[in-house]
C-alpha cells in the first residue's frame, strides 16, 4: 500500500501568518503531544505512524513552492512529488501515481490511498482509511472514498449519496456510492441529509493500475521515465479528481467515518482548536473573551477589552478582525503584501524586518536569515542586488569568489552584484541581510555548483 | 511679556506610539490647516502666533531626554531649558524663570504666562491667556490662574472656588480666588460646581519679581549665573507649582474660559479628535465602528468586524484596546519594552527595526537612520557595540578615525568598537544600520569636538 498526501493550497485565508509558500497546513498552531505546537501537516504525519497505516511509504504531492517548507518540517526522508506549475487535484494525482510506477517501480496491483494533508481528525480517521484500503483489495469497488457524517447541512462540502441498492458489505461498512452533489444549497443539503448523504472527505483508495488507465488517455507511460511526464504535466487537464475520475465511475463505493473531522481552514475554525490564547510577545488585560493573540513578530503585543476576536502579527502585517469576518478576509487582504515576508526553507528560515522602495525604483530589503547546522545554501551570485551579512549567533564557513573563510558573531560580509557566494552552518548560524539594488526577489539568483565536501579552509 | 511653556511627561498612556522621549505632545496625529497632521505641541505653537499673542518670547521648560524631538518639531529658534532630572512643575518654572532673569536678562517687572504645551483648545484660549496677563500688568492680584468651565462633575481635574466676595473687576473678568480643592469625589465636584467652582487648567501668570522672591527661599540669585542655577537644581522642591505657590498665596484671582478646551490624554479622549480612522498603512474592512488604526511600522494592517477600538502600531509594540480600556493601559504596558524603538532628534529621526538578545548576554539591533539634509551627529565612539552603516539614499561625508569620504547608496561601512565616527548628511540621508555588542544602550556614546567647517574631501 502506497499513502500519497496532497499538499496544496496558497493559503491568504489565515493571513498574515500564510502566505505564497507557507499556506495553513504548515503554521505551527496546534498542540503537540509533547506540549509544544505542530503544524496540521506534522500532526497528519504523526498519526498516520500513530495508527494501523504506520510504516506505509508516504508520497507528498505539492507544488514546488512548498517543497522546502515540507523538507524543513518532515524532514528529507519523505518523498515529495512537485508540480511544475498549480493545476488542480486530478493533474497532481496523476503526476503522484506516474511516479509511484515509473520511479518507485510501484506494479498495477499496489493500494493507493490518496488524501488531504490537513484534516484536523482523530485515531478512527485512519482506521476507517484501513478498511478502504481493504475494500479495494477485496475487489468491492474500482474505487473507494471516504464518507463523513454530516454535523450540519453545510453549503461548503460536496455530498455523496448512497445508491438506492445500499450497502455492498454490512460487517465491513462498505456503501454503494449513488451519486455525488457539490457544494449545494441548505435547502438542498437538509434533503441530502435526509438520503443518508455524507460528506466527499477527499479521501480515495483504488488500485494503482486503475489509474494508470486513466493517465494513459492523456500520456503514454511504457517505455516512458517519470522526467517525461513531468515535463509533459501540462497534458493533464486542469481539473479536480472528483469531477475528473469520481463522479465518472460507475463502481464507486465509500466508507463511513463518524468520529471528530473538521475543517480549520479560516481563523475562525483554527483558533477553536489553539488552547493558548496568547501565542508568542502577546500580552492580555483582564477584559478580553474568546480572543486569540498569535504574534511572530518580536515587538510586544497587548490586547485588552476585546471579544470574540483574533489578532495575528506576522512579517506579512498585521490582522485585527471579529472571529465572524474573518472567514471573509481573503480577498480583502490579497493585495497587501506583494512577496512572502517569512520562509521556511531546506536549509532553515528568514523573516523580512524591513523594506523600503524609493521613487526612482532603488529598493532596500533587510532580512534575518537563520541556517540550519548542517546545512548551506547554494552557491550562488545575484544580477540586480548586492548584500551585506552581519553574523550575529553560531559559526559558519563562507565561500566568496571561491576563497573559504570560517565566520562568527561580529563579522560583516559586503556581497557585491555577481559575485559567487555560499555559506554553511557549522553550529545553527544567524545573520542579518541588507539587500540593496533595483529588483530585490526571490528569483534573482543562478545557481552554481559547489563541492562542500572537498572544503579546507584556509 | 514672556511666555514659559511647561513640557513634561513620560507618556506611556498613549503607548505604543508614545515612548519615554516621544511623549503624547510630540504625537504628530491632529489634523493641521494645511491638511497635513501636527503634534500638540506644534498646534499650540501655531495657535499662539495666530493670536494676539504671536511674537511673544516663549522658553520650552522641558527635561533633557526631549530636547532634541523639541528642536525637531519646532526648529533651532525656541529657547529650551532643560531640567538635569525630572522633578515636577514647581522646580520646572522656577528654573525657567531663572533662566529668563539670569540669562534673558528680563526685569522683575516683566509679566510672565506659564502654560502646559498639550491644551486642545480654540483661539478664544489665547484670548483669555492675554486678559490674564492685562490683569497682572494692571496689579489685579500677585498671581493670576484661568479657570475653566467644568463641562462634567470630573474627578480627574483641580478645581478653582471663588472667593464669597466675588468679582475683583467685572468688565475684565477677574474673579478672586477663595480656595482649591484637588481632584475630588464626584459628589464634592457636583457641589464644587454648584459653588460656581472652576478647573484649574494650568495656565498661570505673575510678575517674574514675584517668583524670583520664591526662588531666593531655595537658591539665592544675585551674582550667579544661571548655570549656577542649574547645578543645584534638586535645591528646589519636588513639588507642584500649585501646592508650592498656588495654593500657598492669598492674593490670587482667576480669569474664566468658557470655550472648547480637551485633555487628550488618553487613546480615548485623542482618538476623539482625529477624524481619520485609518492612519498609515493601514486598511479597514467593511464592518467597523468608531475604531481608529494608526500604524507606524511599515507592514500593512488589516482591521474589520471591530466597534469601540483602537489599534496602534509602533516600532515600540501593537495595542488593540476598546476605547474603553484604554484610559487604562498605562500600567500595564509599562514593562513591555524596555527602550525607546523610535525617537526624533536633533539631526533626524532613527527607529529599530529588530532586536535579540542571546542567552551569553551578547546583543544585536537593526536602525533605519534618517539624517536631515545638513545635520552630522557629534564624532563620537562606542565602548561596548560595533556598528555596519549600509547607506541606502542621499549623501553625506563620513568621517572615521579622522578621515572623511563621500558616502552614498550602497556604500558599507563597518565601525568597530572603539573607532572615531561621525557622519553628515549633504541632502537627507538614510542608512541601516546593525548594532552588535554586550550592551546596545543609548547612553554608550562617548562625544568628541569636530570641526565640520574645516572638512576637505579626500
Amino acid at each position: 500500500m502506497k499513502i500519497i498526501l496532497l499538499s496544496g493550497g496558497s493559503g491568504k485565508r489565515l493571513w498574515p501568518l500564510s502566505n505564497e509558500t507557507r499556506s495553513k497546513q504548515f503554521l505551527p498552531l496546534l498542540p503537540s503531544p509533547d506540549g509544544g505546537m505542530e503544524s496540521m501537516v506534522q500532526r497528519v504525519l504523526r498519526q498516520i505512524n500513530e495508527s494501523p497505516l504506520a510504516g506505509t511509504s508516504i508520497t507528498i504531492a505539492t507544488n514546488v513552492s512548498q517543497k522546502d517548507i515540507i523538507i524543513n518540517q518532515l524532514g528529507e526522508g519523505v518523498k515529495v512529488v512537485t508540480e511544475p506549475c498549480r493545476r488542480d487535484t486530478f493533474p497532481a494525482i496523476a503526476l503522484s501515481c506516474s511516479n509511484l510506477y515509473l520511479e518507485q517501480k510501484c506494479g498495477r496491483n499496489e493500494t493507493v490511498i490518496v488524501m488531504p494533508c490537513d484534516p484536523y481528525t482523530e485515531a478512527g480517521y485512519f482506521n476507517t482509511i484501513s478498511k478502504m484500503a481493504g475494500a479495494i483489495e477485496d475487489d468491492a469497488a474500482s474505487l473507494v472514498l471516504m464518507g463523513i457524517t454530516p454535523s450540519y447541512p453545510s453549503e461548503k462540502f460536496g455530498y455523496v449519496v448512497p445508491a438506492a441498492s445500499g450497502t455492498i458489505a454490512v460487517e465491513k461498512e462498505i456503501i454503494k456510492v449513488g451519486r455525488f452533489t457539490e457544494k449545494p444549497s441548505v435547502e438542498v443539503a437538509v434533503k441530502l441529509l435526509a438520503e443518508k448523504a455524507l460528506w466527499n472527505g477527499g479521501v480515495f483508495a483504488f488500485k494503482l493500475g486503475y489509474m494508470l488507465d486513466i493517465i494513459e488517455k492523456f500520456i503514454h507511460l511504457d517505455g516512458m521515465d517519470f522526467n517525461f511526464v513531468h515535463s509533459h504535466y501540462t497534458s493533464f487537464p486542469k481539473i479536480s479528481f472528483d469531477y475528473q475520475v469520481a463522479e465518472k465511475e460507475s463502481n464507486v463505493a465509500m466508507v463511513p467515518f463518524t468520529g471528530f473531522w473538521k475543517d480549520l481552514g479560516t481563523w475562525n475554525t483554527l483558533t477553536e482548536e489553539i488552547p493558548s490564547h496568547a501565542i508568542g510577545n502577546s500580552h492580555l488585560g483582564e477584559s478580553n473573551d474568546n480572543t486569540h493573540v498569535i504574534n511572530e513578530l518580536s515587538i510586544p503585543v497587548f490586547v485588552d477589552g476585546m471579544k470574540d476576536t483574533i489578532v495575528a502579527a506576522s512579517p506579512n502585517g498585521i490582522l485585527v478582525c471579529s472571529k465572524e469576518k474573518s472567514e471573509g478576509i481573503k480577498s480583502k487582504v490579497e493585495n497587501l503584501s506583494d512577496r512572502p515576508m517569512y520562509e521556511e526553507r531546506r536549509w532553515g528560515t528568514y523573516k523580512v524586518i524591513d523594506s523600503v522602495q524609493y521613487p526612482d525604483g532603488f529598493k532596500a530589503l533587510t532580512k534575518t536569515i537563520t541556517l540550519t547546522a548542517g546545512k548551506n545554501i547554494s552557491y550562488q551570485i545575484h544580477h540586480h542586488r548586492s548584500e551585506v551579512w552581519t553574523f550575529i549567533n553560531g559559526e559558519g564557513l563562507l565561500v566568496l569568489d571561491g576563497n573559504v573563510t570560517k565566520v562568527t558573531r561580529g563579522d560583516v560580509i559586503n556581497i557585491r552584484k555577481e559575485q559567487y557566494h555560499s555559506v554553511k552552518a557549522v553550529t545553527d548560524l544567524t545573520f542579518i541581510e541588507v539587500q540593496t539594488g533595483d529588483q530585490l526577489i526571490e528569483e534573482d539568483i543562478e545557481r552554481f555548483p559547489y563541492d562542500w565536501d572537498s572544503v579546507s579552509v584556509k
